[in-house]
């Protein structure tokens, strides 16, 4: 298992590469373009002039003053924008973009960005939507670092007759940046995500307002006692607003769907609350672990027991 | 903010400390009893064979072969057991304890341990219940550690009419042992954990069990694609399943409470997907941001990113 990049590449996988948004995602792809010379260059645009400005302060890449000049010229063009803005952000570069150029995405949405996206692709460019599964809690160009997106997964989901070489130059930027990649179609990302990473924030965003509102509760006992579990949810439920909401409205349908399947089950396991079926809650206790230990083997998550503090090995056993 | 325990007391607090139950929370007392000079002579005892064995070769305590040997003539026995076992744990101890010993427990719900272990108290005894708020996912007598309290609240709930000299000591007790403590009425505990706690580990465990039945997703791309939110779920119901069925079985009234209202708001959330309603998430997902800060504020969090991997500097900034 790599904890770490592995050397940079001896030539650059691409020309040009111009990264539209410079949040978390797009400062993180300038940090390990450049780490691991994957572009000759490196051009950057936020529509927000703090976040351009803030960006320069950081040489984070050459900072464009729009996103047509940060397109101009690039063989690769990704739209790190909010899912809701992808369909502007497309339309402004689509104008510079060059025969056999890439245009590719990071949303967390892969359907409804397909269909505002693609309208605005030229003849000749190679749209490949892509979604990279990683993420902290922490928004703008400050929160990048080039190890984002190390040992994640980065899904593909280019549509059915798709250019195959371009399908292959975009894995390889990906692998590169130290993913690994898979390829599937938009509407089954939407489904795996809805509940693998969408339902998941909700549920925090949900449980958090939940406890701001109690009246018998005040908020300096939820602060106070959060260690017993709901800590965890507030760190999830601190995740940008913009982008969530537009994921929401965006992936309506898938999520809408698996809700309705959290809420059956949780309604089962009230009832079972009621009526004291102590075997029915054990069996589903125990039943949760074994798809931890999946995801721990799998490398998606370290062994280490997470009690809120990470300064130190007095505080706690390597591993349990 | 203390990040490692002080000094070791000069004296002694007690002649005589009796853990039974020797899990996570158990073996964590012994450890740091031993650590902070907390008494002279720490007894442990473990309903399960297996885990005395275990304890004995981990040097935890002088290992006894039943609850009435370790509790024999102990000055502060702690029950250290599920909460659906603490009437029975409380029944083998009572006939050992002297005249002014402490007896305390740990358990995560408090009006049930009251009403289960209340009865079975010697005149002259001192029961006074306390809730350690802290705690990781891991279980057994190898998972203890002695930092595990550090910075942690330690809840008591007294009955009205306690010694208040015992609560004094029992508190000395705790914040050697790095917590702060707090008292309030075990009523008010319950419905506190029910929302800091009990609810999110419910629903934690639930959508857990509803991704693991799906048929359009498989367990490996649950797994694979974990990083986007869920994996922080399977790690708080990887906790031990015997405690938390008790838990839930014991403050059925405050969890079934707080859920109804936990249900009410994400069918209003729910709702405002379903039509569209974005200013109304976005509202809802800034709003949450507040709470995080002020958990981040009290010290029961770090600032850092956490991503599933904390395994060097290189891996994220300090803080976001």
């Amino acid at each position: 298992v790599p904890e770490r990049l592995g050397p940079a590449r001896a030539s650059p996988l691409f020309d040009k590469i111009a990264l539209i948004g410079l949040g978390l995602i797009g400062s993180s792809l300038a940090h390990v373009a450049r780490r691991q010379n994957l572009a000759k260059e490196v051009a950057g645009f936020d529509t927000d002039a703090d976040v351009r400005k803030r960006a320069r302060d950081l040489r984070l890449a050459v900072i464009a003053e729009s996103a047509e000049e940060a397109a101009r010229g690039a063989d690769l063009v990704i739209l790190c924008v909010p899912v809701g803005a992808m369909g502007d952000a497309a339309c402004a570069v689509a104008p510079q973009l060059k025969r056999g150029a890439i245009l590719s995405d990071v949303g967390s949405v892969k359907s409804g960005v397909v269909a505002s996206v693609a309208p605005h692709i030229p003849e000749g460019v190679h749209f490949i939507p892509a979604h990279p599964v990683s993420g902290t809690e922490y928004s703008g160009p400050e929160a990048g670092f080039a190890t984002l997106f190390l040992q994640r997964w980065c899904i593909l989901t280019p549509s059915e007759g798709a250019d195959e070489n371009a399908v292959a130059k975009l894995t390889g930027f990906w692998e590169a940046a130290g993913s690994h990649v898979e390829v599937m179609s938009a509407a089954h990302h939407d489904l795996v995500l809805a509940i693998t990473s969408h339902v998941p924030h909700l549920i925090a965003y949900n449980i958090v307002g939940t406890a701001a509102d109690l009246e018998e509760v005040t908020q300096s006992e939820v602060i106070k006692f959060s260690a017993g579990g709901f800590r965890d949810f507030t760190r999830i439920a601190a995740s940008d607003p913009t982008m969530w909401r537009d994921v929401f409205l965006h992936n309506k349908d898938a999520v809408l769907e698996m809700l309705g399947r959290f809420n059956e089950d949780l309604s089962a396991l009230q009832r079972m609350i009621r009526w004291g079926d102590g075997d029915g809650l054990f069996d589903l206790f125990s039943r949760t672990r074994a798809i931890r230990r999946g995801i721990i083997a799998e490398g998606q998550e370290t062994a280490a027991a997470d009690f809120g503090r990470h300064i130190g090995e007095e505080n706690g056993p390597a591993s349990g």
